[in-house]
């Protein structure tokens, strides 16, 4: 049987913190050295632009993501690594899905009509501050899993209804010009960790909540010290259920570090003693990591090397569907 | 002072008719032998795609398009002749605007207007068979100019909205990221003549009443004898103002053959004998250029290789230019 085809991608906004690699990135890369997968991993710098106005942000962000997963164990060698926009087949193939897709299935995606909501709740126009990559951002998605023809998409909840708008795309030019595409699948995985931040709301960069990845050993023992607690004592007895620290540790943690770490709550370990044994847990795992990642991001060359190569890999699958949908709808020489 | 350059778009459906001759083939031939412009031509193959699901018939309008437009003059060492599908800067370019254009801007484009128009009349939702493609083409159209920033886009009155749009998305591209793009002006020649078809309607693909302008010889003929008329009789007089064989008359002949027709009108022409004058007139002034298109039609090889060339020759400015764009928006090299 051949490969399954698992297509991930990484918006090229913001910096890596802890929610992003227990929520995504490790599972990722676990994912991508199974056998029978034939892993994507992109970097989607053509998605950041809808939102992002900052080239030097787009820009180091872009360079920081990269060095992430790849000081994280993403092998460039084993799965196919690249940046969006080093493929130029694929905003072709987006006008291509662009005439396939019926402006009705746009109107229903959820992140437009999130914005809607939002404008038509302050009396606004209803397209008020909406621009057209927020808007078609669905079709450049589909252009994404379609020009490699991915059976699975690993997707967060929030994202599943896209994946199911490129198999829409995907039938509806498969049934004008023959069976071209795959039709993906999304892939949740409900064991997949969420984070709590500093203040112990979800950790996301919109709340300023973070604890960025590979933070300098100092600098992350500081954050981890920010972790929001309640008044407990030491020698009072804890709930680990109800706590950041130890929800955090459990994702570093193995199953007997973790119940280990429950006893001690249940002992009454002071917060002090619990984050000082987070922090020494998360150091541990990330300390070669970060210095991958450092002298990584001190050798920009090697991060666009490694990206230049896996452009021309990435560019080998697309070129060649893309000639057949390109003669499929009838731009092909003329003799 | 620098070259004004003008920029054309033919889509590519459809076989070329008189009406399409004397509207747009033939000034705009005449405008590109003018020393201060730099002219643009380019067969619009992705804007087809958002009409035209018939891969043989797109494939043979381009051929015939572009073997017309060659047969009739344009000169492709003087300007630049290519087909948009050759040029993959133009859709990498599509999407860096789509990101810049306000999606209020996209609902109140005529062609989308109309439809939702239609729409609302027959009691369906709004954007009933409405594709992306349609709805998004001004975005596509904006890329077309501002890729080669075009100073001078020749339209039709029902294309100025869009040259006007391509303005906007530009100025904010622009605002955002330094001046990068020539703001284009729309060109619109009233004094193009708009012929009327063998109905006496506007000619028009659409309604079926063309005289496509490289039929054979006799074929020609026989549809010039099946312009409508009137019941006058040879010897009465007849108005030239309300005559499609006057009209397109007029649009082939010198003043002078202009003014002796009227004389022969007021004199009792019959129809038989203008329509045969007509047949003479316009057979005189095709035949060399349909000689010339049955012979490029005949080699398919020929036409590819003329396209290939003026590929090169737009891809060198649009690739200088797309790298600048790239740059602007953040999308370089990792150092």
């Amino acid at each position: 049987m051949s490969k399954q085809r698992v297509l991930t991608g990484i918006t090229t906004t913001g910096t890596p913190h802890l929610g992003n690699y227990v929520g995504a990135i490790r599972p990722a890369i676990q994912a991508s050295q199974n056998e029978d997968n034939l892993s994507f991993f992109f970097l989607a710098d053509f998605h950041a632009l809808i939102k992002c106005t900052d080239p030097k942000q787009l820009h180091q962000s872009t360079k920081e993501i990269a060095a992430t997963w790849l000081a994280s164990g993403l092998d460039p060698d084993r799965v196919i690594f690249y940046r969006q926009s080093d493929i130029p087949e694929i905003p072709e193939l987006c006008w291509l899905l662009t005439c396939m897709t019926g402006k009705g299935l746009m109107n229903r995606a959820h992140a437009y009509k999130a914005a809607v909501a939002l404008n038509e709740d302050a009396g606004e126009d209803p397209d008020f501050g909406v621009n057209m990559g927020l808007y078609s951002y669905p079709i450049l998605m589909a252009a994404d899993i379609l020009m490699f023809n991915a059976n699975k998409v690993p997707v967060g909840k929030d994202q599943i209804q896209h994946v199911e708008m490129a198999r829409d795309i995907a039938g509806r030019f498969n049934h004008h010009f023959g069976d071209k595409f795959v039709l993906p699948e999304a892939v949740v995985d409900d064991n997949v960790a969420v984070l709590s931040g500093l203040d112990g709301r979800k950790m996301s960069k919109s709340y300023g909540n973070t604890i960025p990845l590979f933070l300098p050993e100092k600098q992350l023992q500081k954050h981890i010290n920010k972790i929001k607690t309640n008044l407990l004592e030491p020698g009072e007895p804890k709930d680990p259920e109800t706590s950041t620290v130890f929800e955090i540790w459990r994702a570093f943690a193995t199953p007997e570090q973790t119940e280990s770490m429950r006893q001690a709550f249940a002992d009454g370990i002071a917060w002090g003693e619990a984050k000082k044994q987070l922090f020494e847990l998360i150091n541990g795992q990330l300390s070669d990591s970060r210095e991958q990642y450092n002298a990584l991001m001190s050798d920009g060359e090697t991060i666009e090397k490694i990206l230049l190569e896996g452009a021309d890999r990435a560019r080998g699958y697309a070129s060649r569907l893309l000639e057949k949908l390109r003669k499929a709808v009838g731009i092909r020489k003329i003799v």
